[in-house]
C-alpha cells in the first residue's frame, strides 16, 4: 500500500526509532537536575543539539528544540519582530509561505504591523529582485521558505539573503521541506525546521537564531532552550530527531538522485496518460521527491478517495479537500489550475515499481471521477443558442462551475460570451486556468449579487 | 539506585511504553488527511481524547492536547484572559503556583493587566475566603493549583471554585501534580495537566476548557486541537499519555495508600534522625507521594550531591540549587526555612526498603555537609563580647549567613542583638526561620548599603 505523502508526515526512520527506544530508558529525566539521571539526560540533549547544529550548519548554542515546526515559526517570527521593534514594524513574506508563516503575518497585522507579500511567478518562485524591492527603511524581518511545500519549487534563498544583508534586514528561512536534503546556503539569520519531515518523530521542531541577530522571545518566560521554547523538553523525541537527521543526510545525495528520476517520470508521464492535466511547479529548481499536478473537471476529494481505494495515499491542495474549503493559497498565488490537485511526495526508499503502479491506476481514477461529475467531452456542441449565455453555478462546489462552462461554451458563437455565476472561491482560479488550457479568452470578473460573474469569450 | 523525584519526571509507565511503540507503527500520519493512514491516526487520536477526557471528567471536545503542561498553562491563561477582556483585566493567582502560572501573570502585568497574589498559610494552603476576597468586579480569571508541586499541600479547589462561580469568574486549575491520583472536584472552568507527571511521555500536556467558558486563543491561528494547540500533534506520545493516565488511575487508590505510609514514615523519622530539620507542607491534606523538609545550616546543592553519591536522586527548592539562585517562591510564601531543602517524591512502585535506605544515609549526608560548612554545635559560646555584634556575610551564599549568626549568638548577652549583613535573598527567609527554631527573637530587617541587615535578639 504505497504512501506518497512524505511532505506531510512519514513513518519514523529506523535510526530514529532505535534512538527513541534507547533514550526512553536513558533520557526521561529532567536535564536541568543535578542527580545522575538528570546529568545523563543533559549529556543526551547536548549531543543531540551538536548533531542537529552540525547538520544545519550553525553553532549548537544558536539552535533551540521546539515542540513542532509550526511553533518554531511562530516563536521565531514573533521573537525576531520584537527584537527589531526599533527598526520598524514591517514584515516581508512570500505569497507561498506555509500557513504558519502567513498566520504569524496575520497576527502581526492585527497588532498594528504592516506586511508585504512578495508575489511569485507561475512556477511558484519568488524573485530576489522583488524581495529586494520590498525591503524598506522600517522592515524588521523578511521570511522565505527554502522550498515550497505544495509544489516543490526551490526558492532563491541565497540571493534573497544577500539582498536582505545589504539592507540590514534579518532573513528567516522556513526550511521544513528541504532540511532532509541538505543545509540551507546563504547568509540567513534565522531558520526553522520540523523533524517529522526528515524521518524524525513529530513533536520536535528547531529554531536557529544566528549570533548577532536581535531576538526577544515573546510570551511568558521559561528557562528551557535559551528561553526560546517553553516546557519540559521531549528528550527521547529530540534524540531521535537528531539521529534521523544525521542518517537521512548520509543517504541524501544518492536518494535525491534516485527520487528525482521517479518524480521526473511522473512529471513526464501524467500529461501523456491523463487528458487535461497541468503539472505545476518549477521543472528544474525543485525538491527531488515532490511533484504536483491538477486535473481539469475533477473534484480533488473524490480523486483522493479513488486513489486511496486503489491503494495510493496522496495529498491535495485542492479547494475541495481542505477543511476551510478555500483553494490552496499557493496555487492561487501561482495563478494555476487548482481543481483536481494532487501532490505526490515520495518517502525515501520508494520503489520504482510503486510509482509505475500509481501511473497505471491514475488515468482510470481520474476518468471515473470525471464520469461521475458529468465532465464534458472535448468537442463542444455545434448549435449556438445566442450571443451570451449565463451559467448559474451558485451553491455548486468546484469543479462544477468549470464543468458547466465547458458544457455550454459551444452553444455561443465565436466571439460570444459565457458568464459563469459562482460563489466558490476556486472558480476565480480555475475559470481563467480553463481558458488558458482551452484557448478561450478570459474577459474578467464582475461583481454579482452572490459570488461573482466570470466572463469568458469563445475564440475556438 | 532509587529515584525519588517523580514530581519532576519519571520513566514511562510500562503501559505508556507499549502504547507508544504500537502507535509509532499505526499513528505517525496526519490525522487531518483523508487516506487510510490518516484515518487510522484520527481514530487513535479520538480514542486518546476520549480516554483522557473520561479520566479528567470532561467532554472529549473540551480537551485539547498541548505540547507540555507549561504550554497548556500559558495558552489557557492567555486564552481565558482574552476571552474575558470585556469583564476586565484583573487576574488572581495564589502565591505558590507553578512558575508557568506566575510567568503568565508577569506577562499579563507587563501588558497592562493587574494581578493579585493570594497569600498562603505556613502549610502552603490558600484560603477560600482569601480567594473570595480577592475577586473583583473586573476579575477576568482566577488560577489555583490542585496541589503544590514543592511541598505537596492540597489546595481547597472545590471551595475556591464555588466562590469563583458565585462571583461569575472562571477558575483555571493547574492539576499537574494531582491528575495521576484522581479527577479534580468542583466547578472549575479550565484545567491543565502534564503527561510526564503521570507516567506518560514528555511532550504532552492537556488543556480543558469547559463548554460555556469564554476563550479566545492567542497567537497565530492554527487548525489543530480546536485552535488551542498549534503544530502537528505528536500522536504516539498522545496515545501513550492517555493509556498511562488510565493505567495509573486503575492503581491509584491502592498505590496512594501505600505511598502515603512511606511518606508518613519520612515525615515522622527525619526530625528524629536529623537535628534542626523542619518538615514543611500540610501533614494531612497533601499528595500521597511527596514530602519536603529543610535542614538548618545545610547548603541544598551540597546535600543533593551527597545524596546522589549515596545513590538517591531527590530534588530541592533551596536557593542554592536553582539556576536563578533565588530561594523557592513557594517556601518564601509559606515563610518557612529554605536552606538545605529536600523534596522527596516517590514514583509508583517505590519499595519500602528504598525509603528505609534513604533514612539510613540521610543523617550522615546532612552531618557531612554541616561539618564541611563549619556549622556550629547546638550550645552557644558562653562569653559575651558586647551588647551588639555585627556579622558581615556579604557575598556569602546560604546557609553561611545563618551559620555565622548561630556561631556568635552566644557572644552577646541575653537581650543583646546580632545584626546579620547579607545580600543573599534566602537570608530574608532563613534568619527568621532560624530564630523560630532556636527560640530567639527576630527583630526585623533594616536597609543596608548592600543587601540588608537582619536583626536578631538573643532570648535564650
Amino acid at each position: 500500500m504505497p504512501y506518497f505523502d512524505a511532505a506531510s508526515a512519514a513513518p519514523l526512520h529506523p535510526v530514529a526509532r532505535q534512538a527513541l527506544l534507547a533514550s526512553l530508558d536513558e533520557g526521561w529525566a529532567d536535564p536541568a537536575r543535578l542527580y545522575r539521571e538528570g546529568r545523563r539526560a543533559r549529556l543526551l540533549l547536548d549531543a543531540a543539539r551538536e548533531a542537529a547544529a552540525e547538520a544545519v550548519g550553525c553553532r549548537p548554542d544558536e539552535l533551540a528544540f521546539t515542540s513542532s515546526g509550526t511553533t518554531a515559526v511562530h516563536s521565531g517570527i514573533a521573537g525576531a519582530l520584537a527584537g527589531r521593534r526599533r527598526a520598524g514594524r514591517h514584515l516581508v513574506v512570500s505569497a507561498v509561505e506555509h500557513s504558519s508563516v502567513l498566520h504569524s503575518a496575520d497576527t502581526h497585522r492585527a497588532a498594528g504591523g504592516t506586511v508585504t507579500e512578495v508575489p511569485v511567478d507561475r512556477a511558484g518562485a519568488a524573485g530576489a529582485e522583488a524581495y529586494a524591492a520590498a525591503l524598506r527603511e522600517d522592515t524588521a524581518l523578511a521570511c522565505l521558505q527554502s522550498a515550497n511545500h505544495e509544489v516543490g519549487t526551490v526558492q532563491p534563498v541565497a540571493e534573497v539573503a544577500q539582498a536582505c544583508r545589504e539592507a540590514g534586514v534579518p532573513l528567516l528561512v522556513d526550511a521544513a521541506q528541504s532540511l532532509a536534503w541538505g543545509p540551507v546556503e546563504g547568509a540567513w539569520s534565522l531558520l526553522t525546521g520540523s523533524a517529522h519531515k526528515w524521518g524524525g518523530p513529530s513533536g520536535v521542531g528547531l529554531l536557529v537564531v544566528r549570533k548577532g541577530t536581535r531576538f526577544a522571545p515573546q510570551g511568558p518566560a521559561d528557562e528551557r532552550e535559551s528561553g526560546r521554547a517553553p516546557g519540559f523538553p521531549d528528550l527521547p523525541a529530540i534524540v531521535a530527531a537528531a539521529a534521523s537527521l544525521r542518517a537521512v543526510r548520509a543517504e541524501a545525495a544518492a536518494e535525491a538522485a534516485r527520487l528525482r528520476e521517479l518524480t521526473e517520470r511522473i512529471r513526464a508521464r501524467v500529461p501523456e496518460l491523463v487528458p487535461d492535466v497541468e503539472v505545476v511547479g518549477d521543472p528544474e529548481r525543485r525538491l527531488p521527491h515532490l511533484v504536483t499536478f491538477s486535473c481539469l473537471y475533477v473534484d480533488g476529494e473524490s480523486l483522493l478517495h479513488a486513489l486511496d481505494r486503489a491503494g495510493y495515499s496522496v495529498s491535495s491542495g485542492s479547494s475541495c479537500t481542505s477543511s476551510t474549503l478555500t483553494p490552496s493559497h499557493v496555487l492561487k498565488a501561482m495563478g494555476v489550475l487548482s481543481e483536481g490537485n494532487v501532490r505526490v511526495s515520495l518517502p525515501p526508499g520508494t520503489a520504482a515499481g510503486d510509482v509505475e503502479g500509481f501511473l497505471r491506476v491514475l488515468p482510470e481514477a481520474v476518468a471515473a471521477v470525471r464520469a461521475q461529475l458529468g465532465a464534458p467531452a472535448a468537442a463542444p456542441r455545434a448549435v449556438p443558442r445566442g450571443d451570451e449565455l449565463v451559467v448559474d453555478a451558485l451553491g455548486r462546489r468546484c469543479p462544477v462551475p468549470v464543468i458547466e462552462l465547458a458544457k455550454v461554451i459551444g452553444d455561443v458563437p465565436l466571439g460570444g460570451t459565457v458568464r459563469v455565476l459562482s460563489d466558490d472561491e476556486a472558480a476565480r482560479l480555475d475559470v481563467p486556468a480553463w481558458c488558458e488550457m482551452r484557448g478561450q479568452e478570459y474577459v474578467g470578473e464582475e461583481p454579482a449579487e452572490r459570488g461573482a460573474a466570470y466572463v469568458v469569450r469563445r475564440l475556438v
